[in-house]
This record gives structure tokens, C-alpha cells and sequence, in this order.
């Protein structure tokens, strides 16, 4: 596996064993710098501070070395016409991979098709951002110690939030789950993934009352409602309402449960709720420089070459 | 001492300390890598582009590593809605230690409370710039061998200069110091800086004439007359004429004397002025990075874990 | 040699050494970390990502540092009235070395006037782009063989265009070169170049017909027309048209010529033209590394001191 890209790409082997190595990660964090002198780039069209970071501490902890770009839109297709393919080709002349976020659906994609260095897909529009589908997959292994036989509550925006879209795709790679959407009218579920999930044959079942969805399930993964989604205000106010966490949906909630949330929250979890020992948000947020060093290591590392 | 939030918190003994560890550093500079790949993130709500580089590169002389963004705004509560505590607890996943600049005054505050790794604030809006205070006080323990017994004249705006305030702060860690405020009428000392310099009995008095100040001072502490503190611009180009050194200046000041200023300067100090030795203000920039490197040896080295 | 600011600085010796060291960059890469906790400031007062990241990728190959601002207008003279004089004396006390970019012409001469650390000029305004220009001439160098007995057609802007200004003037340190300017009428190279080429016996000529110059050169550099220079829409889009590179170029064109172009590209060579391997451009791009590395190394390794 040369390029991060897609979802659709990741097996289930593959993904274990990277789990693996993201676990070692964890336990030595900074112990080897396997990377002298390796670049990475983070060649972003739109900021996106949160992944950018991670990507460059995993980069850091691992020896390696960053060159960084928020601007990437200024010095191309956008001001002087330069197409995302030959930006993509002049980095590779600067770095020994590159993250790239792109506004654009399939940039990632078009970036790997020319690109003799490693493309990661750092999340390109409304597309995909598969390492951070990986690492909230890692989160669920991490802190349940599996994979399989699980019910995951997906709640909030599910029809335009990419990450509970990845997240519910990654899910064809497990046995016997089941998978409940508690989102709001107006931002169900797509299509697409619903197909796609039975094609695989993963369960799957929509659920209005969110009490009824947290006391059966493994892993609540809410999700921001974001304003722009909607026509009004009004409907705006409305669907945020709906399904928030507090301290009485954790009388709910199964001990054993966790919490999860890409960040960032707005309300839609009350701060009241951090304490408790299954909000793995915070965690969650910190294992993607685990996870992305053990991507890194992978595709970069001299032993791996 | 976990987080550097305001000068308030810095003790005579802990300060001496640190200068002598700062001036070791000034000596050896890049000689010994005490951080390897620890990270210091340098998290920027708005632009300080000298204090930012200052920590970076004290970061990176220490063999450490550096993750950075001066777009913390678009990435939290402005935009979505993230409280500046869910930023820090994340970015703390991401960094052995933060340096945090915020335009809300309490922000490193804030940020220091729910952090697990150290905070050091980089100026939080009107509020504290506590390294910069530091390593004013260095200069003038550096330049001139002595923290007691001093007569600084502080000139320029009083009353709105982050700066001058901290350093008249600090001030009640020395014995038998006398301060001097030179301003323009409209921007004198403030009421609560003048209270804490009374308990702490440190003498200090207002001098209209610069001159006279000058020819009693040790150390004359510059700033710049900002012109958005300014109702009109005729009050601004008043105020601003009014203090100026220049080659005449030079004439009344002692002769081991010091001329200090945080930078950038306008036209306060004339450019001729730059070459006498006590035109202090450019090693007082670079003494910022002595100053950082010894405070981040200390709060990150394993050693002193 | 302390400061890079000009091309006309540049002697043949010097430039063939410099080759010769890129030549072994390019071949190490990134085998000796010779400057190790050596910190490059890259200093741009307005964009310029390819340039800027070219360097920072140098630096770290070389075992060095990088802090690095974009923002450099926001906190100096543009907002609070610092002059680049100061602004640079307070990098130099953080930096080892600066690559300054700046949009007006003769900034980086005033920088290198009084900074205590080498100036790089990263493009000053109309001015000067030396290291744009050295590794055009080392992509000649390294393709060819050789930097006498060349024909080289200039074609698309040469009155603005900064990059093929310079390249035409270091063609003064060969022997026997003849320059063929192919470019619109609009925008034909200035009479400074052609009176610098005069006195150092530079041959050159006008010529209209692109196919014709294209038969009977070693190299092509192609540039960009930049709409913003021309009057009107219609004026740029008449321009725009005339010459561009494509399948049938590569038929005129000798078989051992190469085409170079500075970056970014629009429509002047179509994408076709990529694969053909006297495509030079995305070579010529990753030679800036090589040759920023030797610059660096020689300017800044403990051994060259």
C-alpha cells in the first residue's frame, strides 16, 4: 500500500496489524527516530489545524521532519492556475510524503495518480478522511479490546458528517455488529452507505429516541450538528437540540461503554460528561499520533521499503 | 512550577536561577540536544510572529521539535464553537508543552487549569506577557551584573503597554530600586501596578522631563506610543513627539547606563542611537531566546522531571 | 560570499564549485545531518510556498532547522512602522541564517546591510531571484553537461518575467551562448539585459517564430504570461495564445534539448508534453534542493566557517 486515499482501500488484517503497531507507538512514543531527516508534507488547501498538528507530531515523535503549507490555494490552480497534479509533483521533489487536504472531492485521488512519494488523503471535502476513520476504529479496538460483536449508536449529522460516514464503512470489516443512526430528520444516514453496509451484510437500524439507543450500545459516537447544514435558524436550533449528552444519559449508558466524538463539540456533549471514565473523546483525539505514526512508519521506514 | 502564566507567580530565588541557567545557555547555545523529539506547540490566536519565533527557536536549540499555528482562531470557538479548554486539552495530545498566545485576557489561565502538560503564556490580550517580562529582567541582570539598587526610568505609554507594566511588576522582587514613569499625560501608570509597588515598598515617582531621567537612570526602559490608544490623531502625533532619545539623549545618560525597548520601535529611539554599546534593545531580542531555552530546559528536560 | 542577493555577484568558478557540491547533494541526499541544530529563518512578507518550502526541505536534509513566517508584513513596518533593518537584526538573534522574501526591490540588499547572519534574497519585488536563477543554470548544467556552446531559447514574458530576466544574465559568465528571445510584443526582454549582454559579448536575438527557435536550441525556457500585466483581457488572452509548447513542438525540437519552465504552468506546455523525457521542468524543481542544500552548507557548515 503506496497511497492513503480511501476507506474502501483498508483490509481487515492490514488494519490489525497496524493497530498493533500503533499500540507499540503508544508504549514507546518517542523511542526511535526510525525517520532522520525524512520530510513529510502537509500540503493543505484549507486549514484543518486539529489534523495537520497530528500529523506533524507523529511525524516529530518518529525523528522525522515536517514542511508545512496552509496556503497551498495561493500559489495554485486558484491564483495562477497551477492543477492540484503538478503542485503535487513539484512537493514530491521536497518531501518524502505528503498529507494532503483538498476542498475538492477526489483531489487525494488525483494527487496519487502522479505522485512518486506516498499521498495521504488528510480529508478532501465532502469525500473522505480515512486516517481519521482509522483512528477511531483504533479507538474502539484500543478501548474495548475488539472489533467484532458490537453495537455502535451513531448520532447527530450523519448525512453530511464524514466521519460517522467512514466510520460506519470501516464496520464492513467486523462480524456480527450492529449499527444504529440517532440523527435528526433532516441529516439521516445516506443511501450510499446504507447499500454499501448491506452488501456486506452489517445490521443496521435507525432509532429516534437516543435514551433507547445509548443503554444497548458498545460505542456512542456523536457528532457535531454544523449550522451551515441548514436552510434556517430555526431548524438549525432545533435539530441541535435534539441529542445531546449528559450527566443522565451516562446513567444509561452500560459501564463498560465508551463515549466518542471527533471534535470539535459544541453542546451537543456538556462539559459535565468529561470526567467520566468512558469519554474517550479526549483519548480518541490523542491516539490518531499513534495511529498516524504507525501509517508513517509503514509506508516510510527504511525496513519497510 | 508547571505553567508560566503570570509574573506574579516568579520568585527572587527561582528567577536568579533560571538567569544563570539562561546565561549557560547563551554560552553553549546549540551544544546540547537535552529535548530530542519533544514538541512545543505554539498555539496562536493571534499573530505574534517575534514571540512566536523566539520559543521555536529556543525549542529547536535544545535538539526539541515544533508544531505551530497562528490560526488557532479558525480552528475553535469563533468558528465552531470550541471552548479554548477542549483546544488545550487536545493540542496537549499532540505537544509536551504549549505556548499559548490568546487576545482574552485569563486565557493561559484557563488553559493552564485543564492542561497536562505545562502552559506558558505568550500574552493573553491585555493581560500577561510573563517570558517577555523575564527576559527584560535577564537583560538587565545580564547587561548591567545587578537586580537591587537600580533607578529605571520607564518611558513612553504606561498605561496600555503590556511590557512596561510586567517589568514595573518584577520590580518587587529588588531591593532599594527606584522606578521612574515617563509619559505623556494620557497614558500614565496605572492605579493597580502603583498599589503593588507600594505594598511591596518600592519607591517610585512621575517625571515630566525626560532629560532628568535619563541623567539619574541605569536602565531606560523605551516602548512605543500605539496610535489606536488614541481618540484623535492629533492627541496620537502629540504624545508620540513628546519622548523621543536620540544622539542628545545619549549626552545625558550615564555612561555604564542601558537603553532598553520590547521592540518594534517607530521613531521613539532614532536609528542613530543604534550604534552606541548602551543600545541594549537588540540583545534584549535575542535574549529571549537564552531566557526560553533555560525555561523550557526546565520545565521539560527529563532531568528535572 | 556572506549574503546571496544578486546574480551579479556570481562568479563562474564559484557556480561550477556550487554544481559540484549539488551534483554530491544529490547523490547523499540526506546522509550527514552537518548542520545540527542550525536554524534557518524563512522570513516572506508575501507568499511564496514553492520557494519557501524548496529551502525549509534543504535546511532539513541537512540535519538543520527551520522557523518560518508568512505573515512577516503583520508585525512589521505595514502595521506597527518597524523597518526591515530592524526586523531583520531581531531574526538574526534567532536565526543562523535568512531567506528573506519581500516585494520590494532592494529589500534584501537592505537586509544584508546589517544583519550579523548570511541573507539569502528568496525574490525581492521585480528585483532579483538568485537561487531561481542558480538552479536554472545547474538544471542546465546537470542535463546538458555543460554551460558554453548552448543555444537557448527565452520564450513567453521576458520583460517582467523575473525568472528568465536573471537566468539570460548569468548566461554573461558563459562562452560562446547564443540567446533567442521568443516572446509577444507586449512583453519583449528589457534593454537593461540586452545592454549587460552587449558588454559581455553575449550573443542574443529576437525571433517570432517559435517553431524556428525551437529547431535550433539545447534549451527552451519556457514562462508563464501573466494576465495581470497586460491592459486588457483581450491583450492577455491574444498573448497567452501565441506561444505554447506541445506534440508538435517536440517534433521540432533536437533530441537532446531539454525544456525548462520556472513553475507554475498554465497552458504554455500542455500536459502531453510531460512524459517526453527532454521534459525538464519537474526535474529542474527538485534541483532546487540540491542546490539550496550546497548554498546553505557552504554558507553555514561549521567546516567552511
Amino acid at each position: 500500500m503506496n497511497h492513503i486515499v480511501a476507506v474502501e482501500q483498508f483490509e481487515r488484517l492490514w488494519v490489525e496489524q497496524l493497530f498493533v503497531e500503533a499500540e507499540r507507538m503508544r508504549s514507546v512514543f518517542r523511542a526511535e527516530p526510525v525517520l532522520p531527516r525524512y520530510i513529510l508534507a502537509t500540503l493543505f488547501y484549507e486549514p484543518s489545524t486539529r489534523t495537520r498538528l497530528s500529523f506533524e507530531s507523529a511525524m516529530l515523535r518518529l525523528g522525522g521532519q515536517v514542511i508545512s503549507t496552509e496556503n497551498a490555494r495561493e500559489f495554485s490552480s486558484a491564483i495562477k492556475g497551477e492543477s492540484v497534479e503538478d503542485t503535487v509533483r513539484i512537493i514530491a521533489g521536497y518531501a518524502d510524503a505528503i498529507v494532503i487536504r483538498h476542498h475538492e472531492q477526489g483531489a487525494a485521488m488525483r494527487a496519487a495518480a502522479v505522485s512518486p512519494v506516498p499521498i495521504i488523503n488528510g480529508g478532501d471535502g465532502p469525500g473522505e478522511h480515512p486516517t481519521q476513520a482509522l483512528l477511531d476504529f483504533y479507538t474502539i479496538w484500543s478501548e474495548l479490546g475488539q472489533l467484532d460483536d458490537l453495537t455502535v449508536a451513531l448520532v447527530g449529522d450523519l448525512r453530511f458528517g464524514r466521519a460517522a460516514r467512514s466510520l460506519a464503512l470501516l464496520f464492513r470489516l467486523t462480524q456480527r455488529s450492529e449499527l444504529i443512526f440517532v440523527s435528526p430528520e433532516a441529516v439521516p444516514m445516506g443511501a450510499d452507505v446504507r447499500r454499501a453496509l448491506d452488501a456486506a451484510g452489517v445490521r443496521y437500524r435507525d432509532e429516534r429516541d437516543l435514551g433507547k439507543a445509548l443503554a444497548v450500545s458498545d460505542v456512542v459516537y456523536q457528532t457535531r450538528i454544523q449550522k451551515e447544514r441548514f436552510a434556517t435558524q430555526d431548524e438549525y436550533r432545533q435539530a441541535r437540540g435534539i441529542y445531546t449528552i449528559d450527566r443522565q444519559s451516562l446513567d444509561l449508558l452500560p459501564a463498560r461503554a465508551i463515549i466518542m466524538h471527533p471534535l470539535p463539540r459544541v453542546d451537543e456533549i456538556a462539559p459535565e460528561v468529561d470526567a467520566d471514565p468512558r469519554a474517550a473523546y479526549f483519548r480518541q483525539a490523542r491516539n490518531g499520533v499513534y495511529v498516524r505514526m504507525a501509517l508513517l512508519a509503514q509506508l516510510l521506514a527504511p525496513s519497510n521499503g
